[in-house]
C-alpha cells in the first residue's frame, strides 16, 4: 500500500467509523449471537493472495458488526464505561502511525516524556498529590488495565516488605494482603501471579454503604501478625465495581502508617470525578498513599488501553522491574537522567498512548472534560430520584457519581427476568451485582454520547418491562 | 466532535501519517534530542479550554516529530523491526472506533472469535503443531508482549508443577527453571514477579553458535534434583535477541520430556519466518512445547502490540488465571462453550486486536506476507556475503534469518566509535550486543519499506566510516 492508497483506505476507514457512530442507535446493545455463529462467518482458510481492501470493510458490516456488543452506545449501561471519543481514537492512529517503541527513553525521548508530562498534568487535573510527580520522588506511568497497575503495587509493596531480596531469592515466607470484600477481583489475582498465594488475600468486611471497616482491617493485621505472618499490602477502593462505594481511606491510611504496610488506591473507575473540584473529596486521604491508579480509558474519553499508575517513590517500583542486559544498554540510561518505562511494568515493548491522552486532554480542555463527568453524575443522580419515587423499585446502595444500584422489590427472581428481558430488547444493556446476598441491577452513566434522553427511555423501559 | 467533524479530522490525521510515511527518510532516524528537551517544548499546564484539532497536529510536526526515534523507517536496523503496515493500522484505527472490550466472549463476541479464528489460521500458516489450535485442547491468545507470554507460561508451569497449589498458598518450595545465556531477560523478570526468584532461574551455557548445551541443561536439572529443588520449566529460543540463534528444541523437548518439566519456546522475532515453508526448519521439535509465542508486532507488519501465544493445554492456562466475582457472571461464562480471554492473561479488559491481524492477513494474503520474509531474509543474506568479503570485517555469529552480527576486526573500541558515528549521522540506526565478551554491531533487516538500496547504502556508510 503506497501512501496515496493508504490516503484513500485511510479516509473509507474513517468514514466506516463515521458512519458507525451515526447509526449506532439502530443496532441491538448487546449482541445476538449464538456462540460460533460468528466464526462460522470467516473464511475457513486465510487467503493466499491478498484482497481488496474494500471487501475487508464490507465485511466489517457483515461478518463483524452482529458480534459486537456496542460499547460506544449512548444506550449501553453495562459494566463501567469504556467511553473512547473522536480525539483519543485519532491520537491512537497517530501513535499507530509513527510505530515507535517506548522500551527505553533512547527508543523514542518524545514517547517518554509526553508521557511523564501528560501524567504529571493529571496530577493538578485531579488534585492529586504532589508526590505522585515526576518532579519529586515519584511518577506516573500508563499501564494496560488496573489489574496490571494492582499486580505492580502489589510487587513493589512485596520487595519493600522483604527489604528486596523476594525478587531474587523467592518467596520465603507467608506475607498478607488486605481490601474489602467489594473489592475488584484483580488482587485476588495479582496475589496468585506474585507467587504470595490468592488464600492470603483478607477480605475485610464492609459496611453498609459497602465500605471497608477500618476497624476489621485493624483487626486482621493484628491476627496475622499474632500468627507470624508477613502483612505487606493494603488495597483500597474508590468507587468499587459493584457499587462504586468509597473506602474510608485516612483511616485506612493511618492504619498502614503504623503497620508499615504499603497503600495502594485503587479508583480506577472513580478516579476521573475528581476533575471537577466539588468531587475531589472522593480523594480524601490519597496523600497517604504510597500508589494510586485511575482509568481515563474508563470515564475520561480516552480509548482502551490507558491507566495511569502513580508512585509515591518510583526508585523502589524501579528496583522492583529492572533487568539491563548488554542489547539494552545505553548512554541516556546510564547517565540515569531519563526515565525507562520499561522498567515500570512487566512489558518490555510499549505504545506510545501518551498521544491518546495529550489529544483528548488538548481537545477537550480541562472546563469540557468536567462538563463531561458532571452530566454523567447528575443524570445519575436524576435516575436514583426517579427510582426512590416509585414504589416497585428501591435503591440498593448510595449514589455518590454515576452507577445507580437498584432492584425491584418483587426479589431476585423478578430482577432477574426484568434484566434480561431489557437486555434481550436490545435498547439497552444492564448488567448487574449482588449486595448483601441480592441480585442489584446496576446503571452505570458514562457514554460519551449518552444523553438526558437515552436516561429517560431507559427509566421508561425499565418501568413498562416491570 | 460531531461525526463529520471526526471525519474532517481523521482525513486530516491520514494525511499528516500519509505524509510523515512520504518523508520518513528526511528525518535523523535515531532522535537527536537531549533529555528534558520535549518537555521544555510542552505547556507547562493543561489547556482549560479545548484547543483547535489543527493545532494539536502542528504540534505533532513541530513537538513530537523531534523526539521521535523512527522505528519504520526504511533505515532502522536496530534491536529487532516493528515493521507496522498501513493495513495494521487501519485494522487498529477500527478496533478503537468500534471501542469494545473483550475480556469475555460476552462483551464482544466477534472480538472472541475472530482472535480465536485468526490464532488458529496462524498454526496452519506458520505449520505450526495442531495441539496448539483451538478445535483440540489447546489454543491461542494474543498478549501485548513476549514478556507477557513468558509470564503466563511460567505461571501456568509453576501451577502444573505443584498441583495448582501455589496460586491458592503461594510459593512454599524452591522452584527452578532453565533458559540459555542468550535468552531475553523477560524471563528473569518473570521469575521475580511470579515469587519464584531470579536466583533461581539457571542460565545454561551455550555452544559457539549461541544455541542452549542440552547437555548442560541436563546436568544443571539434575544438580537441582539432587539438591532437593523443583525443576518446572524450561525456556528454549527461537532466535535469541542478540544473535537470532536457535536452541535445538528437538533434544531440550526430549529432557524435558524424560523430567516432566514445561517447555516454553519463544520465537518472539523469529517466529514469522515460518511463513516460508523453506525455513520452518526454525521449529524443529516445537510439536513438544507446551507453550510457544511469536510477535506478528516484530515481523510480520502488524502494528505493536500484538504477540501471539500457544498452548497445548489451555485448561492449565485457564486454571492458573480464572477468577469470576459475581459483576462477571453470565450465562455464556457459566455453559462452557466460549472462551473469556480475561482468563488467559492478567489484564481483565481488552482490545479487539484480532482485528489487525485479520486486516493484515487479508490484504497481503499468505504469499504476500511470505515476499516480504524472503526479501528481508535475502538481504540481510546479501549483507552478511559483504561483511564476510571486506577484509575490515568479520562475521560475528550465523546468519540464520535476517540479523547480522558483524564486528570490525580493530577491536571493541573501534567498534564502538564506529557505531556511535554512524548513529550520530542520522543515515541509519544500529545496535550493539556482546558476543563471547567482544562488542558487536547487530543490523536487523525487516523494516517494511526497506529495500535493497537502503541495504546497500547502509553498507557503503559502513565502509566510509571504517
Amino acid at each position: 500500500m503506497t501512501p496515496d492508497q493508504f490516503r484513500d483506505a485511510g479516509r473509507q476507514t474513517i468514514d466506516w467509523i463515521a458512519r458507525y457512530l451515526e447509526e449506532i442507535e439502530r443496532y441491538p446493545v448487546l449482541a445476538r449471537v449464538a456462540p460460533g455463529e460468528i466464526r462460522r462467518r470467516l473464511a475457513e482458510r486465510p487467503p493466499d493472495q491478498g484482497q481488496p481492501f474494500e471487501a475487508i470493510l464490507r465485511d466489517l458490516d457483515d461478518v463483524i458488526l452482529p458480534g459486537i456488543t456496542h460499547w460506544q452506545s449512548p444506550n449501553f449501561f453495562a459494566y463501567f464505561p469504556a467511553n473512547a471519543s473522536p480525539a483519543a481514537v485519532l491520537g491512537d492512529l497517530v501513535s499507530a502511525g509513527l510505530g515507535v517503541q517506548g522500551m527505553l527513553w533512547a527508543t523514542s525521548p518524545a514517547c517518554t516524556e509526553l508521557e511523564t508530562h501528560v501524567l504529571d498534568w493529571l496530577v493538578d487535573m485531579l488534585g492529586l498529590p504532589a508526590r505522585f510527580k515526576s518532579s519529586g520522588s515519584g511518577g506516573g506511568v500508563i499501564q494496560d488495565t488496573a489489574s496490571s497497575a494492582s499486580l505492580c503495587a502489589l510487587l513493589a509493596a512485596r520487595e519493600r516488605a522483604t527489604g528486596f531480596r523476594t525478587n531474587d531469592a523467592g518467596v520465603d515466607r507467608v506475607l498478607t494482603a488486605y481490601t474489602s470484600t467489594q473489592a475488584h477481583s484483580s488482587l485476588e489475582k495479582a496475589a496468585g501471579v506474585a507467587g504470595v498465594g490468592r488464600r492470603n488475600v483478607r477480605l475485610i468486611d464492609v459496611d453498609a454503604a459497602q465500605a471497608m471497616r477500618p476497624d476489621a482491617l485493624e483487626r486482621a493485621i493484628a491476627e496475622d501478625r499474632r500468627a507470624g505472618r508477613t502483612p505487606f499490602f493494603v488495597c483500597a477502593t474508590v468507587g468499587t465495581t459493584s457499587s462504586t462505594a468509597i473506602d474510608p481511606v485516612p483511616a485506612i491510611a493511618e492504619i498502614c502508617r503504623r503497620e508499615s504496610v504499603w497503600l495502594h488506591v485503587d479508583a480506577a473507575h472513580a478516579g476521573s470525578a475528581a476533575l471537577c473540584p466539588e468531587l475531589r473529596w472522593i480523594h480524601a486521604g490519597v496523600e497517604h498513599a504510597d500508589s494510586y491508579c485511575f482509568n481515563p480509558h474508563k470515564w475520561m474519553l480516552t480509548n482502551f488501553d490507558c491507566d495511569c499508575f502513580y508512585v509515591a517513590d518510583r526508585g523502589g517500583l524501579i528496583a522492583t522491574f529492572s533487568v539491563t542486559p548488554e542489547y539494552l544498554r545505553n548512554p541516556a540510561t546510564e547517565s540515569g537522567a531519563v526515565f525507562d518505562y520499561r522498567d515500570w511494568h512487566v512489558p518490555l515493548g510499549r505504545r506510545f498512548r501518551a498521544l491518546k491522552l495529550w489529544f483528548v486532554i488538548r481537545h477537550y480542555g480541562v472546563e469540557g472534560l468536567r462538563a463531561h463527568i458532571r452530566r454523567h453524575v447528575g443524570l445519575a443522580q436524576e435516575f436514583a430520584g426517579w427510582v426512590a419515587a416509585d414504589d416497585r423499585f428501591e435503591l440498593a446502595a448510595p449514589v455518590p457519581l454515576n452507577l445507580v444500584c437498584f432492584r425491584h422489590v418483587a426479589g431476585d427472581e423478578t430482577n432477574q427476568r426484568l434484566l434480561d428481558d431489557l437486555n434481550a430488547s436490545g435498547r439497552l444493556y444492564l448488567t448487574h451485582t449482588r449486595l448483601g446476598g441480592r441480585l442489584v441491577l446496576r446503571l452505570a452513566i458514562g457514554g460519551t454520547y449518552t444523553e438526558r434522553r437515552h436516561v429517560e427511555t431507559a427509566w421508561q423501559l425499565i418501568r413498562k418491562q416491570a
